[in-house]
């Protein structure tokens, strides 16, 4: 190898050369340019497209793994934050092109500018969705007047255990792919070219998707064994989008239009308790069959639910602290939340031997204070499944609208 | 749905009839049966045969998912054990060919038999590979005369910061599924059937292979963003395997005869310092080009190491403490040890705020007392990897030989 830079077409090249076989995903294939010329070449299906009006990775059919972090803003230099965002974001739309942060590999004495695992991996659908936590619009940054009122702090409910240092956050990243060293090289490199302006605060790995956001994938399982959003808000439901998930006029800050929030929570589940109750109880906790995933008394998944639905006994077929009903949609004047969560597990529970594993929520929305606090409210009261629940974690992040070519995502607040 | 135990078969039929359209391994689709004569299929390319001469999960091209269970046996009851062992065996071949741990759904009012999350998933190519620990052997079961002399106490080497409560334990399990959520199934099940008799020691997820175990697989790369494994055992090399990996005659305890040795051990990487650190700084560490992977001194990942190459200058190409230089079998008298290694990251060290990451190694070897041991001497003494890497956990296990049909992994003690 000479000691010149050599460029990703020459690595991609190399590879091919040395016969590895890698699979190289169409796009980074064909998208190498000269320095500071990349070429991005039409999307494939392992590429989705970073610009646009909406931030990539919500109306997104949801990919495999998720790599999420939270920072904390660590400069109260304004100018040195605007510039680490416009880097971000020019090294987030790279990477979902398949590319490394920047162009080519530098000269044998300086660092690489990429870490590189993920050099010759295709981008498998990967997605990089950035968030406002409320702590950006404090007074460092000149920024209180430009705070959204629907940005609220960061809930806690009746039996919530938050855990500071899982919680909050002044930004955060969500790196969706097929693959996880994909995702997980987007926060590695985006931590360490923020570093001095930011520092990691907390993050989170999961393993599997818990939700379809588009019409096109199965319905999966979450580590409780019962299939899970079946009738979420997808990629595909303009309507449904329009209405409960993308900011429109309505906001007191027009920055966000086309915006939208999401509130992370890292659910716990207690599954050696949930591992030991009767089936029958499982499936009235839930309000749904484990196996066929119907709603109690229907006999398909997407069957419709009937909340007023009685036995012959009177006694109502969906119980009145199930989970389904706690959280329809009926419940709560239609309110309806794009569900994006994760299974994790992160080892075992130091104090009780048990699995340390849950979901990760992640629900996209128009306005926090409209859908998840008075959702989460009704639940925390009285949703059965609370028994086998703890809430480790609660943050809340405005995401703000996508960017075209050559923007950041702090251009809205400039 | 019916309050009759629901068999798989109307499980799948029921999926199938809600148009799900989940994926269902080809083994997982054909081979449920009435309960308690489970007819497995021909082995498909989801699915990775269980029984054998050798246990799967070794020499099996590498999965792209890691779940590693350790555990403590918590009884002296040895027949407690010995039962155990029968219900692991038992739901390892049923796991592996797509199947819950037991037949059948069970009625309302008793607790499902299996949890669930991997209902109408294929299997991904599991495989679930079991070992004894050294506390196997003490007083408590009367199998102290059986122990191996090759399997030896958890090890220590200078440098390593080793944490007791991720180290050692009686039994292991590796679960390896190109599904992450497959994996992790079957350690939560395989801990709740042996509850009451094991206790879960540690654990460690592993989101990517760092080596390949087959001719047919690309070499794929460590968060070093090095190509890792270039020269590992495969799956093909019958010579390497019989001369470095399968325990045959020369044993002391023949009912270790086609099984081998795994040493675990978690090395996290202090991946902020070595990303700051120059790109000729980092292939000299290593020993290879990090772009094409070709040692230095070399064009190609696959080109021959040569160690005695001088510069003009007569200096070593490859430098004296060189990672590969250490580690190379010329370096060992032609020891190798079949390498099957993850990476993982378990989020953020609270004290330094840097991610917690790393490689999982898994090494599986003949004798440990003539490979991994004195390799990982040299490397402890010399290794300039050392300055970027820390030891966080060791642990050793005997790897018994595979089962036929019927067969425990613990008949071999019998």
């Amino acid at each position: 190898m000479s000691p010149d830079p050599v460029s990703r077409r020459g690595f991609l090249g190399a590879l091919a050369a040395g016969g590895a076989g890698l699979v190289v995903g169409g796009a980074g294939g064909v998208a190498a340019g000269r320095a500071g010329a990349p070429k991005v070449a039409a999307p494939t299906a392992t590429q989705v497209p970073f610009h646009g009006q909406h931030q990539a990775g919500v109306a997104t059919a949801a990919q495999d793994r998720l790599a999420f972090a939270a920072f904390d803003v660590t400069t109260s230099d304004r100018a040195e934050l605007v510039a680490m965002l416009k880097t971000w974001t020019a090294a987030a739309a790279r990477m979902t092109a398949g590319l490394p942060v920047a162009d080519d590999v530098p000269a044998p004495l300086s660092p690489p500018l990429d870490t590189g695992e993920a050099l010759g991996l295709s981008p498998a659908r990967l997605t990089i969705t950035a968030g406002f936590g409320p702590g950006l619009f404090d007074t460092r940054f000149g920024l209180a007047s430009r705070r959204p009122a629907a940005l609220i702090d960061t809930p806690t409910f009746p039996g919530d255990q938050l855990e500071d240092d899982r919680s909050g956050g002044d930004l955060c990243i969500q790196a969706c792919s097929d693959d996880p060293q994909v995702a997980f090289h987007v926060v590695r490199n985006l931590a360490r070219l923020g570093r001095g302006v930011v520092a990691l605060r907390w993050s989170q790995l999961g393993f599997g998707r818990t939700s379809s956001t588009s019409s096109t994938q199965a319905t999966p399982r979450n580590l409780m064994g019962f299939l899970d959003g079946t009738n979420n808000i997808t990629a595909e439901d303009a309507p449904g989008l329009h209405d409960y998930v993308w900011v429109g006029d309505e906001t007191d800050q027009p920055w966000m239009k086309n915006g939208c929030y999401v509130v992370a929570r890292r659910i716990r589940m207690l599954i050696e308790s949930w591992d030991r109750d009767y089936l029958a109880d499982q499936e009235n906790v839930i309000g749904r069959h484990k196996v066929s995933g119907a709603p109690l008394g229907g006999a398909h998944e997407h069957d419709v639910v009937n909340l007023a639905a009685v036995t012959a006994a009177g006694k109502p077929v969906v119980p009145m602290d199930a989970h389904i009903r706690l959280a329809s949609p009926k419940s709560h004047g239609g309110q309806r939340i794009l569900r994006r969560g994760y299974s994790f597990t992160d080892g075992i529970d130091p104090v009780t031997g048990e699995l340390d594993a849950g979901l990760f929520f992640l629900g996209f929305q128009k306005d926090p204070r409209k859908q998840f606090v008075p959702i989460q409210t009704l639940l925390a009261q009285q949703d059965a499944l609370n028994e086998y629940l703890r809430q480790t974690s609660s943050a809340v992040f405005a995401v703000p609208p996508g960017v075209a070519a050559g923007q950041s995502w702090g251009d809205v607040l400039a």
